[in-house]
């Protein structure tokens, strides 16, 4: 029996591939420090799983809920938390999907067809390959680099790539896995080559809350004429840290996208409810928790990053956004390194293992020598983890 | 601006496309009885979910899970529930997914290519068509017929839609919307079938405990010598009355199959977590509920049919299990009969909707005078909801 030609050609998570070496090491009683998965330990607000609580307390059964998930929800995001923001969305602008990465995986089948090709800028997600692989989409890729610090490319740079198959853009913002911000200006000129061109710009937004820097974080959804253009991808899984739930949304104020986003929903029935509850109930979240999350994370880049940038041989450029940062480092090919750390290095019982990042890039030979850490620990663990990085990496580099 | 053809082609759902109308009848005060879905009103068991409310009350917050699901919970579902079944499964034969839909749509991907060919059953699950759309998939569909009582077709219908890019036999036991179950000796045929021609057999189960018959469910994983052949499609939705929850599985002892299914699964991160609490707790359901529960269907089930039966040109065979009937109607197009239902039929201040099913089949025009019943509402509810059938038919043939 032979498995299908797609299935077999499915890329491997990047970011999870490694998983089945940090489980053998937990097997033989080897702490694992995690800065490869932006799954952070922040606690949840109350609100979120108490409501959940509540809930759960006096359920007669748990039943489907609309396709485009519970109308109080969708009401609700608007009112408590996109009005905040300054933006004008109605209910049928939303939809609830199973987290971020459905939203971007139901925008990239409703932008293209097989052989079409989206604008991404690299280093990007990986997942967006995945499912560009697997709806037959090509990426092409604005190249960013590590060396002038993730700097957007001119949009000279996005026409190069341009083609009449062209159907997208495709950026996150924050970005993961570079931390970088995209400026107004930068919005404003990407959103005229989109205009222009007549392409859709897909912004992925889920590290919204995390920015820092003064400058109010500038979405999509600010940008004015281009209402039929943005497709605008949401999450509560990082704003928050309720990962688990598998809450989201996509945004747009294109019917014909709502539409469509619609049918796709509807044939995975609704989204999960539990979740849903816990969604809503974040909505009460107070503006402290996000003050002091964006201070936690803050403390914890700027000792990541001092420390990388000590360490002889890595360069690791201010992320001003997310929660993860790329270090470049003295080895040839960084996924060995990374897997040497999970099968031959320990101190102190335990090792950390981080993200290589080459499939982030669509340029051949890029970010081979990367990681991606993820400064999702508290700091005395982050201090540790980061012990051990420094030190495997000084036996690695004199083997 | 222009969406994709794929996404302007996909067909909305037939279950859920009328909802718009429901909607607008019920904003105008009017009570719909919802026979149109497979949403159960059955409660969920206390287990399930104040598992989730305990945890909710320590839980620091919500992160994901492996792609895979809880280990804990893939064990607990072989050790409580599976082991029970006489299946002898091991950790690595299941995978924690987004409810049976995610499972099936899986396995659309695992085993076939665009261009490749599905065989099913007719009349099946429009999402079926929906998901193998989605994927450039062709279903050929063997018929089964009303006035046979939806008869199982014998294997050499089977043959006849066999082609060179077949690549597997999709049946959903017991079977939504027809009701039928496949008996012993027609899953070892069509087990033989699948083993002779090299054809995946992807079976979905999710309606396993809604069968009314003394012989015990025969799964496909009682068949000897197709561990390589089959994929199994499991939900807690309508087992527990967890519809919500969106967790289900998918269940294979082929490693290729177990492999590719981990891939996608890692593309979405991870189940929702808040559900797969629910799906433990649920494990711990006493036998007694299913009992309890199967004996109410069987006496919503009876009345069903008694009812429609006794309607003046309706027909509608008995079914075996799940909880759906199929009835002809007299009228030229049952489409535009559940649709004049919401928009222009009240009685007692209320209206029935039910779903049309020419969907439902492959074969052009069958099923056009066909509708599915989802007995799921309580015996006084489905007395009024049938008497208002039974009113809104009479009016409506006499137009």
């Amino acid at each position: 029996m032979e498995i299908s030609k797609r299935a077999a050609a499915l890329p491997s998570s990047a970011i999870r591939k490694l998983v089945p070496l940090s489980d053998a090491a937990e097997a033989k009683g080897i702490h694992v420090y995690h800065l490869n998965v932006g799954a952070p330990d922040i606690k949840s607000p109350d609100c979120a799983l108490q409501a959940v609580a509540q809930k759960c307390q006096n359920l007669h059964h748990l039943s489907y809920t609309n396709s485009a998930g519970f109308a109080e929800l969708r009401k609700a995001l608007i009112d408590k938390y996109y009005s905040k923001l300054g933006f004008d969305l109605k209910l049928e602008n939303i939809l609830i999907n199973v987290a971020g990465t459905e939203s971007f995986a139901q925008a990239i089948q409703i932008v293209s067809d097989p052989g079409d090709e989206i604008i991404v800028v690299e280093p990007f997600y990986t997942n967006y390959k995945t499912f560009c692989v697997i709806n037959q989409v090509e990426l092409k890729a604005v190249h960013s680099d590590i060396k002038d610090g993730f700097r957007i490319p001119d949009i000279s740079e996005f026409e190069k790539v341009l083609s009449p198959r062209t159907k997208a853009v495709l950026i996150s913002n924050p970005c993961n896995p570079s931390g970088k911000l995209f400026s107004r200006e930068e919005m404003l000129q990407i959103g005229e080559f989109c205009k222009k061109n007549n392409l859709f710009l897909i912004c992925d937004e889920v590290y919204r809350e995390f920015c820092y820097t003064d400058e109010p974080h500038f979405s999509c959804l600010n940008l004015k004429g281009l209402e039929e253009n943005v497709i605008m991808c949401d999450s509560v899984s990082k704003r928050y840290n309720l990962c688990g739930a598998r809450i989201g949304c996509i945004v747009s104020k294109n019917p014909q996208v709502m539409a469509a986003a619609l049918k796709y929903s509807q044939s995975r029935l609704c989204p999960p409810v539990l979740g849903q509850y816990a969604a809503l109930g974040a909505l009460d979240t107070p503006q402290s928790y996000f003050d002091e999350v964006k201070q936690e994370y803050i403390r914890r880049r700027d000792y990541t990053l001092s420390r990388l940038n000590a360490i002889p041989g890595i360069y690791s450029p201010v992320p001003l956004g997310a929660f993860y940062a790329i270090a470049s480092l003295p080895v040839e090919n960084a996924e060995d390194f990374c897997r040497w750390m999970l099968t031959d290095f320990v101190m102190d019982s335990a090792t950390t293992m981080v993200t290589p990042i080459e499939t982030f890039y669509c340029t051949q030979g890029c970010g081979r020598n990367q990681i991606r850490l993820a400064y999702v620990l508290e700091l005395d663990k982050l201090e540790k983890a980061l012990n051990i990085l420094e030190a495997g990496l000084a036996a690695y580099t004199s083997l």
